[in-house]
């Protein structure tokens, strides 16, 4: 065994030796995932509240987008006889104050905001069946919020719908040590979810930037992928329960902790990814990978998308089951986190970067893959430079380069996010496609995202709101993902702003089946209104 | 390298010491899983009509099963029109000769039998639109069949409804050898698509003993887990996209190939599991994994079947990601095995059995992993006997036994079926309480099945159909099983002989939805009636 590690150290020291290392010891003082979430970053409120309600509105005078809110439906206007109810069942948790409600009205971006005057934290399930029934007799509409992390309106209420917030049912119900099997109530964060299950060598099966404050409630309303999914797959794998409250109030109880469970129809299914339309979660049941004894990061450049593609099938081949990420980023996401974040390149300046991640449960026989992949991969010309990290700070480090070039955008100016789903070998074409398509109408035109998924984030820039640009970008870009039958929606899900945009990515036949499945299970409409499904659907 | 394959070597030879090595020369040549699969392996047709007339009908003077068949439902009875109309879309795929329709009217455990008169073969989506279209406006009861190897009566007719086979649909559309997603039509067998993914080194995610007759269509319908549920996790994550004809004709196309797609609800999810309730599945893409450069099996006997679980235990933390089943057989299935399949023992006798399998990319890592796992399993005295295989004719052998169970306990007499999912450190101790509670009166009760998922097959033998016995078995295995919150259906799903079990699994309001997802998709009624739903629910 002595050998071994001897081995394995040399392996990491060659490892060390064939790429630059320069970049770690000058960047992780000043990484603070913390910052990332705060709800207003760079812009005034006032300029929030123009630009929302022109979002909302349709107001400014270009041709009302496709992502602008409808007319308020014909729901009730929340009374003082309500606000008694609400206050009888949650007495101190029943928030009127206008500052309070405030950062619950807007998303973190910044992008949209809502005009709800109450906002109500339960803290069971059974405070939240109370709150729907009542809501659903009283025809008063509910938007159900999580972490309020998302980033495409779903989060925020759109009018006055009463806000629902599960951030106070942040309880861990269960944890079963021999099954790697977590239930826990739908509004614990993420991060801390992971912390739980770190000291209990276990992990989380998803991880994603919005870890610090998004809750897995909402992570499983809206089907979150994150950086993870490569290795431990979707939410519809890996969740095997969920307990849910139905617009009328009815609890459904399908928290199952079972890996198989053949026994009629798969309900949990339909909720995840639903958004809050057809129910809202409040507690959640999956399962969790052993947390691995060695994890290992490589940051590489490489000079062309084609050679970035074959250095994915590469590592594919050759890390096997120990890879756990294959993440990129092109030279105009480097240079905004140099400029913005002040984050250094790590590495000799490329046209891209390449993020891997390795997980096992061996540091020497992954150590050991790692390096016959890189010193593949570089004799072969694949990757032109590299740093490797094996030392937790290291990894965050390296990570950050990745997980904050959202960040980065937010300092660029305003950003205009799509999250497209490609065929692997297209995802770079749209890219390069849309920076000839609005030459110089951006400021910054980058690509981004999860290659072993097919999955590319594609942002666009300018200095402030531009409806000009936004009718160059739009519908160009859905219409370039439809023509590869490409997804216009990942894993950021539709909300507000891309509910009339699902025609790109779905059949009419289906879209009419989602509109039947949300009649049935809501049908007066109050769960989360105008949002997922597209307008000219009854709602 | 050289180095390192030397050391593998003796890595290997090492394993070959440690555990007896005798059995795989003598067992090899008699396996034949063709065999396996045969539609009647032991009883007479008339002893099957026999049996399966009094199933349906309850008409063995026994107190009315909860399994047995329901009064038919008033669908209309098939016409010399509807014949002619199926003749004018199907030319000679139209069968009505009784002889070549036989095999379709009986599972292949002969235990339930319809008498469906007409036999549809149809080769395209297209057909199978116009086939729905015209029964549904006729009110004429359809019975999707795919492999027709189901164990709880959901693949075959119950009385005349009109059956749909896909076996014609056996095309492969496309295959991405990039992203490994394989596009299919829904009756290609199992078998053919893992042949056809090997030689382009990948395999399929799933695996299971029926393999050379299932078909994938099938395996989504009932949601099938089997072998490699383990790694690469259910159907439910692995499924990326599903086209489907409804009750009505029309089709639904959700046939993504993405990872990736949040753009409204999941349909295709819905329909994974309901067994042709909802409607027919027609085409299949599916995520597959890269074939493993290195597989290994090990064939261990424990002592006690907590020295088991912490055999699993200690497997999950050294054998970490390579890890690719986890399977137990006791006593008396080695037992059955020896007498009715002359297969021998490869080990010496031992109370439990254990079958793991490891899939990797590198065997050098992978034999090293599995030597130091297996030294400290047996130092540890958690298994007191073993034996290695690394080529495939071997590694076959060794699966086999635990694959042939099944077909050892056709052999043994009339088998009662149980497929059980209970948290893992209860499932043996449903077989120790079944054979205190039934006595001298079964002839065997044996328990194996996937460790790693908490997923056990209960069976009950007799020497011919005993309804005191059954009496004796039922509910009591259901209620102990509910009393874990376990699922009386693992994997085998419901079909006609346990739809009115559900209850025991499945809350009151979840059955309720069920039905009412039922009402919306299938208005009629005609899609397999009388199978997964309760009797008391609408159909």
């Amino acid at each position: 065994m002595a050998g071994l590690l001897k081995r394995a150290l040399r392996l990491r020291t060659a490892l060390r030796c064939l790429c630059d290392y320069n970049m770690l010891s000058r960047s992780t003082a000043t990484l603070s995932p913390v910052d990332f979430h705060s709800p207003f970053l760079t812009c005034s409120s006032e300029q929030v509240l123009a630009s929302t309600r022109k979002l909302h509105a349709g107001a400014d005078g270009s041709k009302v987008s496709p992502s602008a809110a409808p007319e308020r439906l014909p729901f009730c206007r929340v009374t003082e006889e309500d606000l008694a109810f609400f206050r009888k069942i949650l007495a101190g948790r029943t928030i009127v104050d206008p500052d309070l409600v405030e950062p619950s009205n807007v998303d973190w971006l910044k992008s949209v905001r809502g005009s709800s005057e109450v906002l109500l934290r339960p803290q069971t399930t059974e405070e939240v069946s109370q709150i729907l029934s009542y809501c659903n007799s009283r025809n008063l509409a509910v938007n159900p919020q999580g972490g309020n992390t998302g980033l495409v309106g779903g989060s925020v209420p759109v009018y006055d719908e009463i806000i629902l917030s599960t951030s106070l049912m942040n309880k861990i119900l269960n944890f079963d040590s021999i099954s790697g099997v977590l239930t826990c109530q739908a509004g614990c964060v993420l991060e801390n979810l992971s912390f739980y299950l770190e000291e209990r060598d276990y992990i989380m099966p998803l991880d994603l930037g919005a870890k610090g404050s998004c809750q897995i409630g909402g992570n499983v309303a809206t089907n979150a992928g994150g950086l993870r999914l490569l290795r431990y797959g979707s939410l519809h794998g890996t969740v095997l329960g969920l307990e849910l409250v139905l617009a009328d109030g009815q609890v459904l109880d399908c928290l199952s902790t079972l890996r198989k469970d053949n026994t009629g129809y798969d309900l949990k299914q339909l909720f995840i990814g639903s958004e809050g339309t057809l129910g809202v979660i409040t507690a959640v049941s999956i399962l969790c990978p052993r947390k691995p004894k060695s994890v290992n990061v490589v940051f590489l450049g490489c000079e062309t998308f084609e050679q970035l593609l074959k250095t994915f099938q590469l590592c594919k081949g050759m890390l096997g089951e120990i890879l756990s990420a294959f993440e990129f980023l092109d030279s105009e996401c480097m240079r905004l986190l140099n400029t913005h974040l002040k984050l250094p390149n790590p590495i000799s300046d490329c046209p891209f970067y390449i993020v891997i991640e390795t997980s096992g449960s061996d540091p020497t026989h992954d150590a050991q893959k790692l390096h016959n992949f890189l010193e593949e991969a570089m004799t072969s010309s694949l990757v032109s430079d590299g740093t490797v990290a094996t030392e937790e700070a290291k990894i965050k480090a390296l990570w950050s380069l990745r997980e904050r070039v959202t960040e980065a955008l937010t300092h660029d100016g305003f950003t205009y996010k799509y999250d497209i789903s490609l065929p692997v070998e297209r995802i770079y074409q749209l890219v390069t496609d849309m920076r000839k398509h609005l030459g110089n109408r951006a400021k910054s035109v980058v690509g981004y995202g999860h290659v072993g998924d097919g999955n590319l984030h594609l942002n666009v820039t300018s200095p402030s709101k531009d409806p000009a640009l936004l009718a160059a970008i739009e519908p160009f870009v859905y219409e370039w993902t439809a023509s590869c039958r490409g997804s216009i929606s990942a894993e950021h899900g539709l909300g507000l702003k891309k509910r009339n945009y699902i025609y790109y990515s779905k059949q009419s036949q289906a879209v009419a089946l989602m509109g039947n499945i949300k009649a049935m299970l809501d049908p007066k409409g109050i769960l989360n209104p105008y949002k997922t499904l597209p307008d000219n659907l009854k709602q």
